[in-house]
């Protein structure tokens, strides 16, 4: 039997924790699977006494995060501290310097400083490792830097943050309103009690700008993300999409425009006959378009211990293996840094939603800035009384340029009939 | 730049083309991804003057197949000949024999001897990969043995043949009868001239012997997959199945009953609220449930030159990187074999329809043999008149053996009131 690769598990929360459980449950067939044994050699956390449900008897416990990275026992050093810098940087880069391969499930460091452990990995021979930054247990980051290896994917978009989905999906299926089911979602612990970091759709452009980078073979660039989260939905939005054949998600999109890269997180409206229409709750699904695969679709579970730890021990069996190569899809210092497409510049439809005070001529007040922005309507869906002197009125424009829609909203910024920021959601189409 | 990845490329039908055409197409950026060129150094097929849309003047034509194997400056295999056995498998052989890692799409082959050309790729230290043997370019094969490496697979099941669920999914849409839905299918090139490899479900199991030994780590087993295909499937049955909740779906399913393996290829009634029920056309996907991922799903084109060339390239892509490993989940010779599941021990509901004679006492005769064999019917959904003198009765059982459900029908064999064979399919549900 080949020496067993010797770990060092930095943050021991519930995730932390998962991983000790699943290399305990499932460790006699991971070693058939790897080759060799995984063995936990030292754990550090703040706190060495909270019962975790585990016995951590057996583990070296290390008095601060640095000597994990200098102990000569230690080959792989996992991270589950989190925060994009901070300890969680620290670590990562002692570690790698130290020679030792470094897997993590934090996003937003990666997506933050990706570049730079992947260069300092990449010049001490050794792994960075991160599948179970996106989307939780499923294999995401393997299938576009490995399965897909072969296309020129030409986009890469995907339901990304379980909290929005299970909050869009809850709001569809009872027609409530966004607050009620945030509330909903807190109590049972799928939202956090400061739920911006997902609503307002960071967590998912962290996600995206890591799957872009890999996509494309770009530079990641994560501060290019255009990003906007689901506050704003209302129901009534969600039942105007529906009756145009179309369910509000929250999606990451990624494409090369002319060589130039665009990246937004915004709510779209996605037609249900796309099998992102059918994600409900807080499930995540990656889609992935190659000039030879077609359409590629991955789902599952996006977070939780479980699938986190699948996916983190997944990556210790790669290193275990001896099957990690590059970082991203190709070496970090031959990746190009490329522009950001204006997302002014890209046509489609658009969903437009106001609330407006309910007064003669304000239909007419906003069709004139529409027309004078050159953006022409296809429907205007329905007005509905909502609230006491408030009317909402929805439509959808023809193809239009992106810029344009922008601008016929400006015109009306300055508006006495509107009760607030118009809301726009871009229709998902085969050309977004 | 490292030197190449030299192939040799047997077969140049639509599939062997399409990975010429795919290298050529984004040779540039996967010599990127790869680390170093993949190279058609020689290629090898029956007929060298047919058009095939592209330009084959660079490269050598070997007059037999054993050239390619005997090439010294050939690195790897790729085999798009076809057929289990004949000259792909020698193919195979005498390649793996030289030191040359092989590629191949070829599910039959893999399926009857996938043991066997791994035992000597494993001896040789040399490569065996087929991702484009089971689900066309969803990278599924690499799901299961590394992506979800880490799980205990529960079970693994989905669609895996693209023309009966283009067939059944097109009777669902318009209501349509199996014969009239085959024909068209002929027509447009979906399913063969002889389709009977897809329609009985050789095919599909094929591809589930092979996603059953990855999940499980056990010998393959395609003997031991109990299949049946789509032939009996009348419109009525899709439509009482869609009255219950329920689309019909052949699929593959596989997995460890008490140590024993279970695998069968069958129509089930999947509800509406599996993701396997919005799956449509031609579309291939597979679902892995691990003990810590949860469920997994990878969907896609499951066949055609683009999607096959995409995970043929994939897998020269991994071994040009260097990572290949194994050839199912652990080595050849250190899987165990294991016993097959018996059917007849399994517990669930199941959908059965008779085609019986427009008689008074059929019914009674149905349901006192049903009864007579401990099985009871949650609900008789509907009796409806077909052609003069027939009508169609369809049920649902409650929980039942399925031993006792064969036993009922036995019963009712020798009866002159049966017009042909009971259909039966089972209900998906998630202790199946």
């Amino acid at each position: 039997m080949n020496a067993p690769l010797r770990i060092a598990l930095a943050g021991l929360g519930t995730v932390g924790a998962g991983v000790i459980r699943l290399i305990e449950e499932n460790g006699a067939m991971i070693t058939e699977r790897a080759g060799r044994a995984i063995e936990v050699v030292s754990v550090a956390a703040r706190d060495r006494t909270s019962d975790r449900g585990i016995d951590l008897s057996a583990y070296t416990w290390a008095d601060k995060l640095s000597d994990l990275a200098a102990d000569a026992n230690v080959d792989t050093v996992v991270e589950m501290i989190g925060g994009s810098d901070g300890p969680a940087l620290d670590l990562a880069k002692t570690s790698l310097s130290a020679g030792k391969s470094f897997v993590t499930a934090n996003k937003a460091m990666i997506a933050h400083h990706g570049m730079e452990l992947a260069e300092l990995a990449e010049r001490n021979k050794v792994a960075v490792k991160y599948e179970a930054a996106v989307a939780g247990g499923i294999p995401v980051i393997k299938g576009l830097r490995e399965g897909a290896s072969a296309n020129r994917i030409e986009r890469v978009y995907g339901i990304l943050n379980g909290t929005c989905n299970y909050i869009l999906t809850t709001m569809e299926k009872h027609g409530s309103d966004f607050d009620a089911v945030l509330k909903d979602a807190q109590e049972l612990g799928y939202a956090e009690a400061d739920p911006s970091f997902d609503i307002d759709g960071v967590d998912a452009a962290h996600k995206l700008a890591i799957l872009a980078s890999l996509s494309f073979g770009k530079v990641l660039d994560f501060e290019g993300v255009e990003t906007s989260g689901i506050r704003n939905i209302m129901a009534a939005d969600i039942g105007q999409a529906k009756a145009l054949g179309y369910r509000i998600r929250l999606l990451g999109m990624a494409r090369l425009d002319d060589g130039k890269l665009f990246q937004r997180v915004n709510p779209y409206l996605v037609p249900e006959n796309h099998p992102l229409a059918h994600i409900d709750g807080s499930t995540n699904a990656v889609v992935a378009e190659g000039n030879f695969s077609g359409r590629l679709m991955f789902q599952g579970a996006g977070a939780g211990d479980g699938p986190t730890a699948s996916a983190v021990v997944a990556d210790l069996i790669d290193i275990a293996r001896g099957d990690h190569g590059t970082v991203f899809a190709m070496p970090a210092n031959q990746m190009k840094k490329i522009g950001r497409a204006e997302s002014g510049n890209r046509t489609g439809k658009s969903y437009i939603r106001f609330l407006v005070t309910d007064k003669p001529g304000v239909l007419a007040e906003i069709t004139a800035a529409m027309r004078d922005a050159d953006v022409s309507i296809e429907s205007l869906i329905q007005t509905q009384k909502t609230i006491e002197g408030s009317v909402l009125i929805s439509m959808v424009t023809h193809q239009a340029m992106e810029r344009d829609v922008v601008q016929s909203l400006e015109k009306l910024a300055s508006s006495n009939s509107l009760q607030a920021a118009p809301v726009v959601m871009h229709l998902l189409s085969d050309e977004d």
